[in-house]
């Protein structure tokens, strides 16, 4: 029987996801968090439907067998093609990803619903966003956009200064000036890392949605839904464990995190 | 018993060793090849050795079964590290990697020794380049840079303007400036893409060395010595395969080899 005290699962194809996980300590600093990231076989975001949700279940497997009480999907591209799937695999446990939470969150942000969902090339190949938008708001003019530059960008450091402002122009200035869009969703984990520039490229009066920030209010209802929000009062710990390469998930992670990463456990799939 | 009229296997991490078939194709035109990209992995570049090894091992097996009478790693990391291992397991397949070609070009091209090796971070982490430049020029100075953007750029086919010239400034100037470099080697196979605005950086007084032009030349070398090369005067033909994504291996793929690709095999790993 999972209790309060267990951990929140947290996975992610690799580093980016620490934005999520910075989200969910933010809003559930007394909860513990075990976060798995599949370094080994990142990214997901090129790979096909098929071969994500078949990484993904792996993945989550893992975490599922070392007793978590909820499991957040922080990549988008698995949240967008493998949920459902995960879902069925391992309720009644809560599975929660971040497109859903990411949606609900666009269409408050734009009144006429105007919004542009950047993304990587599989979560927009595949759609979920859109869908979840429209779910909500049937006549909501959706428009997603690729934007692959931005993971090299993050990884690499470089969020902010010219070649960051002149790469996010490049991508977003041909839907800012078309197509009066109202909010921009950062559907990817990754993205949150560029925030400062895109807010100056976008302008003050388009909103910035962060799937991850909408994520972790969605995780904190479930778990108080069926009492197991860890006791307040107390501080949560952090456990890290990733597929391949943890030293550069260390360095690396602590970028998006926000905070240093002690140790990384290596494990196999 | 291999025959002069199997094809040549080259195995790559994804879409980039698509720029060493090309080389191939420019020195050997009467030969066929059977190129087999791991885009079910990629990139391999920021993975660990042991991994990396590992799935470069796998690949080279699904080649070797179809019946190849030689085996190219067109990619520098698994080039770097799993040379050797792939050598014992396959031999007396001759087994030609892009690194050792590559270095004694950037002999040939720095008089004086002073070679600026760009890569991926795996590829500089390991230091196979500089090994394999002192082993031939033990008194040379050879610095590396990892210079992981060149990849997303060239992916995204971004491989001139502004954006790529600001970014090859950012990884190159520092070394240009202090080191009196007299080659860079392009010890990416993505990076031959982004060559004109790379001439440009560097300047005139300063060669680019493509391995992949240089490990053509060893191969054809290579397979003379040993009897197997093509009849004249026919034309290669040329299949693909590819762990996962094949539309997108297509699309990207045409980007480096400079021709369209027809069909792409799914191969299951």
């Amino acid at each position: 029987m999972r209790g309060r005290e267990w951990p929140i699962g947290v996975f992610d194809s690799g580093v980016g996801g620490l934005t999520v996980l910075r989200a969910l300590r933010d809003r559930l600093p007394e909860e513990s968090f075990l976060y798995l990231g599949d370094t080994a076989r990142l990214p997901y975001g090129s790979k096909s439907p098929e071969t994500v949700a078949r990484y993904a279940e792996q993945a989550s497997r893992i975490l599922v067998e070392r007793g978590i009480k909820a499991l957040v999907i922080a990549c988008n591209t698995a949240s967008a093609v493998a949920l459902e799937r995960l879902r069925e695999r391992f309720g009644p446990l809560p599975v929660i990803g971040v497109v859903e939470p990411g949606a609900a969150a666009a269409c408050e942000a734009a009144p006429r619903g105007r919004i542009l969902v950047i993304a990587t090339e599989g979560t927009v190949r595949g759609g979920a966003y859109e869908r979840a938008i429209r779910a909500l708001r049937p006549e909501a003019a959706v428009i997603s956009a690729p934007c692959p530059l931005f993971v090299a960008l993050a990884e690499e450091g470089w969020v902010d200064g010219p070649i960051a402002a002149a790469v996010a122009r490049r991508y977003l200035d041909p839907f800012l000036i078309k197509e009066e869009i109202e909010c921009v969703v950062l559907g990817c984990t990754h993205f949150p890392a560029l925030r400062g520039v895109l807010a100056e490229v976008v302008g003050p009066g388009v909103a910035l949605v962060d799937s991850a920030e909408s994520a972790a209010r969605v995780v904190a209802a479930q778990l108080a839904e069926v009492g197991l929000r860890a006791p307040a009062g107390q501080e949560g710990g952090l456990r890290f464990l990733a597929t391949d390469a943890p030293q550069r998930f260390q360095r690396v992670g602590a970028l998006f995190l926000g905070e240093a990463i002690g140790g990384v456990e290596l494990v196999d799939l």
